[in-house]
């Protein structure tokens, strides 16, 4: 009999609490910041589902400015992950968006043009888990707004988004 | 043995296509406006969901303007439908904002305040149809933008979000 399949709903905002033992998995959590720690929160949530990635992540969003989520890819690309990323052409060249951050890190970035938003804000994790929801990926989104986000194996709804990001990846450029 | 659970997935931007049979069912398709006829698109799927409403629609909901969406929540109201919505405070009151057209229908409806920006996209229909994503109920979101949107039945996704809608509508003010 197969496993339940995972379905979670996180609403924001999230409660601030410190992520480093998620960074740093390996090493007794001993961390001195200000922060709550071992506080579970629908931000703690997102990270831990991002950093399950053994394989490949395929990510496509419209607004990128949050520093943990960044540091969450640029340790998934560090691991061996295959990464690639989708991003509105307009918002990307916005102040403090990690689009850049990533492209020089060497991770496969391109810019959608064509439509007035890709207001996409989706990630598919091995090919097989799908996060997606109102969230963008700004500190705001995560720390101050009202938001959801949906988190699936459901292969009706992963599916779809598989075949979305593919359609929309052959289209965009490599900026 | 249970039905299989509705689990469909839209991407936009739509296709445009008339509208007209789904608001009026009952009389033969005889419309002779300019746009195409009997075609299925993601947002006629959009509407049909929302119309096959039959006891209650919750609506939290970040931006509305876009009028088929409006002229189906008044048909809904019309038809006794009962419906609560609940939208963002600031942009409510934004040119071209349909939230004031259902308070003056008499249709129920909170402003959200307290939080940067309510940034929901979801409804749920008769207390077990979720429907959420990306897209805003404007014209933009659905004629130009590339987005989506989940329909499930699903009672693990749909549950959690009639909880955050209860939470959220008794925080917020009758305006
Ligand atoms: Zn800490
Ligand atoms: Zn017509």
């Amino acid at each position: 009999r197969p496993a339940r399949t995972l379905n979670e709903v996180l609403f924001f905002p999230s409660e601030v609490s410190c992520v480093e033992n998620l960074f740093k998995a390996s090493s007794p959590h001993s961390c001195h910041c200000p922060l709550p720690h071992r506080v579970e929160t629908s931000f703690s949530r997102l990270l831990c589902h991002l950093l399950s990635a053994s394989s490949s992540l395929d990510l496509c969003i419209f607004a990128f400015s949050n520093l943990d989520l960044s540091r969450a890819v640029l340790a998934l690309h560090s691991r061996g992950v295959t990464i690639r990323v989708l991003a509105d052409q307009d918002y990307s060249v916005i102040t403090g968006s990690q689009i850049g951050v990533l492209r020089k890190a060497g991770i496969c970035v391109r810019g959608h043009v064509g439509s007035v938003h890709m207001h996409h804000k989706f990630a598919v994790v091995d090919g097989r888990l799908l996060i997606t929801g109102s969230l963008n990926w700004t500190l705001t989104a995560v720390q101050n707004n009202v938001e959801n986000i949906i988190i699936t194996h459901e292969p009706d709804l992963v599916l779809p988004f598989i075949k979305e990001f593919q359609r929309l990846w052959v289209q965009s450029e490599p900026d």
